[in-house]
C-alpha cells in the first residue's frame, strides 16, 4: 500500500513521502538541492507549513539538511555496508539438529508486536484482505456446497489459473500436472518423499530456512549444506565437487528466485548449469518458488524448471507469501513422478480446503492478482531500500548487508565476534524481531549473522526500532 | 433429515413414514394389525385417499400386507440375514501392499452419480450447509484478517470446544493438549510419524480401511492384520498372540467406535483390556474416533483414551464426516507425546485454514451442532434400517450382514465364491456405489465381502440400486 497516498495519513506525509522515495530511489542524490517551500506549495496544493511539516520530517530521518539561507538539500547519507562474502568451506553430510534456539525462535513468532516481524511474508496492510473478503462472501453464497462436499483434487479452477500463468516463469505446466497442498510447506515435504527415502542425503543451500532442515530431519534424512553465495545462489562449484561420486546426493533443494534468507537470485546461466549438472549426476532437483513473483527489477525471473528437458525437477510455490498467508494454499508440479506425488498427497491429508482455493483461483482470473502484484512488488521495493538505509545508518561499521532483488529479507554479516542469539534475545524483549543466524544451518558459521524482514511499510516505530537494534549491536560489538 | 416432516415430500409419506419406522424399528411387529384408514386420517388430517396411498406405497415395499375384510396387517419379512463372524486366521506382518483396485475405487469415487456413495460420510442434505454458510458469512464478514494473518497453532476456540466436549467420551482433554490437522486422515498420518518409524508394524484391524494401509506403507513401515470381529471389534485374542514377543509391535491403529468397514463397537470390558494390554506390552495405541458421535443408541461410546492412565494413548478425530467433508478439520490429542507430534505437525504442513475452524468452534458453541448431530443420527439410524431391510429382501441366500450400531457402513458377506471385484465392476456401470472387500485387507479373505454405505435418505432409487445390486450377486451366485 502507498502509505503517501494513504488517506489516513496526514497531508505532510504525501509530500515528504514522494520525496523520499526520489531520494531512496536515487533520482535525488547527495547534495542535489530540493525543490523550494514556495513551489511544493503550488505543486501539491498545500499550505507552507504543511511543507514545512514535510522537510521537518525528511530532516528528523537524516535524509534532508537545511542549509542557511539556501534551502533544503539531500544529505549526505552513511556508505553502503559492503556485501557478505561467500563462505565456501564445505561440511560433511549429517543427521540435522537445528539448535535448539530455533524452537523458541518459532514460539517468538507469535509476538504481534514484534517489528519487524519474525515471519516472512508481507504485513497485513500490503494484502489483498478487502478483495479477499469480498470474494470469499461471493463464493460462500453461491457455493455452500464446498463446505458438505468433497473434492478429491482440489480446485479445478485453480490448478488451470498456475498452469495458464506458468509461462511468466518460463515453464508450461498443465492443469492435470499440478498438486495443490496446503501451503508451501506440505509441498516441499511431499516432494522430499517423492524424490527420496529416509536415510538419503538431501543438498541444501547454506545458509538455508530452519523449515526445511527440520522436514529433512523429520523424514530421517541427512542433509549436506552447499555454501551459497548471498548474490548469485549456490556454489555450483561446491555441488559439483559434493555430487562428484554417483549417488551421495540424492536430491538438492534450491530457492533459485530470492532464497531465504539470503535474498539471492541465480544468473540464468547458472540455473541452466544447475539443471544440467542434476540431470548429468542423477539427482532430483527441488525447487521452492514462493517468491518469485515478488521481484524487483522488469523481469520475473524464470525458474529452474524452465530448462528442465528430462521433467525431473519438483517445482513446489505457494500464495502463502504474495496473497493470503492464512489459506494456507500451495502447490507443486512434481514433473515425471506425478503419480507417486499424488499418492502420498491422499495419504498424507487426501485433499485441500476448496473455498479458500477457489477464492485465490477467482482472484487471478478477475484481473485483481496482477494489480495487487504490480502493488505489492512497488510496496517492498521501497522498503527494502528504506530498510537498508537504516541499517547503513545506524549499524556499526564492520556489519555487512545483502542486496535483494526481490522477496522480504535482509540478510546481515555482523562482526565476528558478536553472537547473533545475544542480538535476538536482546531485541525479543524489545519487541524488535529478528532471526538469528543459528537456525539457518547446522554449523555454527553463521552465528554472527541476522536476517531481518521488510515486510511492512516503513514507520516511526521500525525506524526506532532499527535504530535501537544498531545500538544493540554496536553494544556487543564493543564488548567484544 | 426427516424425509417425513419435509414439506417437499407428498402428503401421504408423512403418513407411510411413520409407519414405516415403527415397522422398522420394530414397534410394530409381522403379523399386527394396523390403525384403520378411518383412525389414520383423523390422526393426520388427512383424506382417506391419501391414507390409502400410504398403504399402498407400504405394500409395495412389501412392509405391510393387505387382507381381505380384516384391513393392513405388517407383513411377513424375510428372515434377516445372520451376521459373518470373526475370521480368526493370523498373517504375518508385511509392507503391504493392497490390491490395485484400491486405484480403481478411489479414482471411481469422484462419480458423483453413484448411490449408495462410495464415501463413507453422510450426503449433502443430511449435513447443517446452510447454517455452516452463514456462519462463514459472518466471520468472514467479522474477521477478513484470517485471510492475511498466520495462526500458528489455529483456532483457540476449536480446540476450547473439542476439549469442553471430551468429557462426553469420557475423557478430559485440555485445549493446550490439542493438535488441530487437516482431516482425520493427517491426524493419523501424524500419530504414526509420532509412535513409530520406518520398518515398525504397525496392528491393524482387518478388515480395515484401504487409506490406512496405504499410509502405513507409504510411511515404510509394517502392518500385521489383527482378525476383527463384525460386532465386538478387534480380537484381543490375537492382539495378545501378536504382541507376546515385546517390541514387535510398536504401534496399534484401532478405530473402537463404529469400525470402518465393519461398523463394530468395542464393549467398554474390551476397550479396557485393550488399553491395559498395550500397558503391559509396550505398544502404542493410535484410536481413531471419527465415529463416534453416530451412535444409534442412548449413550455416546467412551473412547479408549478414557481408559488411559499413562496418557500414551493417541486420539484422533475429525469432523468430516459429521459437520463439514470439504473443510478438512481435525483434531489429535497425542497425550504424553504433545511435543514430538506438534514438532511433526509443523514440519508437514505448519497449521490450519483459520476460518473454518472458527466457523465449526461457533457451530459448536452456539448449539447448532448438538442440534444438528440430533437430527443426523436418527437419520442415520432410520437409513441403516431401511438399507438393512433392503438387502434382507433383495440379496439371495447365503450372504450375511453386519448389525450397525452407528457410523455409516454396511458389512456384507456373499457366498465364497462371488468375487466382489466383479460385483463392484458390474455395480460400477450402473452407477452403483460400493466399495470391494479387496481394499480392506492385503489378504483374499475379504474378496467375497463389500462394504455398502447407508449416509444417504432413502428413495426409490436407492430402493431400485440395492434391488439391481441383488440381482447382480444372485446372478454370479448362480454361475459359482
Amino acid at each position: 500500500m502507498d502509505r503517501a497516498a494513504d488517506p489516513g495519513f496526514p497531508l505532510y506525509h504525501r509530500v515528504a513521502g514522494e520525496l523520499e522515495r526520489a531520494i531512496v530511489a536515487g533520482s535525488l542524490r547527495t547534495g542535489d538541492r530540493l525543490p523550494s517551500v514556495r513551489l511544493l506549495c503550488q505543486q501539491h496544493g498545500v499550505s507552507a507549513s504543511t511543507v514545512t511539516l514535510a522537510y521537518r520530517w525528511l530532516e528528523n530521518r537524516a535524509l534532508v539538511e537545511a542549509r542557511p539561507k539556501s534551502g533544503y538539500f539531500v544529505a549526505r547519507r552513511a556508505s553502503p555496508l559492503p556485501e557478505p562474502q561467500l563462505d565456501a568451506r564445505m561440511l560433511k553430510p549429517g543427521f540435522v539438529t537445528p539448535d535448539d534456539i530455533t524452537r523458541e525462535f518459532l514460539l517468538g513468532s507469535d509476538d504481534a508486536l514484534a517489528a519487524p516481524s519474525f515471519c516472512r511474508m508481507p504485513s497485513r496492510e500490503l494484502l489483498p484482505e478487502a478483495k479477499l473478503r469480498a470474494l470469499t462472501a461471493k463464493l460462500n453464497r453461491l457455493h455452500p456446497e464446498y463446505a458438505t462436499r468433497y473434492y478429491i483434487t482440489g480446485s479445478a479452477a485453480l490448478r488451470h489459473e498456475v498452469a495458464r500463468r506458468s509461462v511468466n516463469a518460463g515453464v508450461q505446466l498443465r492443469p492435470e500436472n499440478i498438486i495443490l497442498t496446503h501451503g508451501g510447506t506440505e509441498a516441499v515435504f511431499l516432494a522430499l518423499r517423492t524424490a527420496a527415502k529416509p536415510g538419503d542425503t538431501i543438498a541444501i543451500e547454506s545458509p538455508s530456512y530452519w523449515m526445511l532442515l527440520e522436514i529433512i530431519r523429520s523424514l530421517g534424512m541427512k542433509s549436506i549444506e552447499i555454501p551459497t553465495h548471498p548474490r548469485d545462489g549456490i556454489s555450483l562449484d561446491a555441488l559439483d565437487f559434493a555430487t562428484r561420486e554417483r549417488g551421495a546426493i540424492t536430491a538438492c533443494v534450491v530457492i533459485p528466485n530470492f532464497q531465504n534468507p539470503l535474498g539471492s537470485l541465480m544468473p540464468v546461466e547458472s540455473k541452466r548449469r544447475l539443471v544440467a549438472l542434476a540431470a548429468e549426476r542423477g539427482f532430483t532437483l527441488i525447487e521452492t518458488d514462493i517468491y518469485g513473483e515478488t521481484h524487483f527489477g522488469d523481469e520475473r525471473p524464470p525458474v529452474l524448471k524452465s530448462f528442465d528437458e528430462t521433467d525431473d525437477v519438483i517445482l513446489c510455490s505457494a500464495f502463502t507469501k504474495t496473497v493470503a498467508p492464512g489459506y494456507r494454499v500451495g502447490w507443486m508440479a512434481p514433473g515425471r513422478r506425478f503419480k507417486e506425488a499424488q499418492s502420498l498427497k491422499f495419504h498424507t491429508s487426501v485433499t485441500g480446503v476448496v473455498l479458500q482455493q477457489e477464492v485465490i483461483a477467482e482472484f487471478m482470473r478477475d484481473g485483481g492478482y496482477d494489480h495487487h502484484m504490480r502493488k505489492l512488488r512497488a510496496a517492498i521495493r521501497t522498503q527494502a531500500a528504506q530498510m537498508i538505509d537504516a541499517v547503513t545508518r545506524y549499524f556499526p561499521p564492520g556489519c555487512k548487508l545483502s542486496r535483494p532483488q526481490g522477496g522480504y529479507m535482509l540478510w546481515i554479516e555482523l562482526p565476528r565476534h558478536v553472537d547473533s542469539r545475544k542480538v535476538f534475545e536482546l531485541a525479543r524483549h524489545e519487541h524488535i524481531g529478528l532471526a538469528p543466524g543459528a537456525t539457518f544451518s547446522c554449523s555454527r558459521r553463521f552465528d554472527h549473522f541476522i536476517r531481518l524482514h521488510y515486510g511492512e511499510p516503513w514507520s516511526a516505530r521500525l525506524d526506532a526500532n532499527l535504530k535501537r537494534l544498531g545500538e544493540i549491536v554496536a553494544e556487543l560489538a564493543a564488548q567484544g
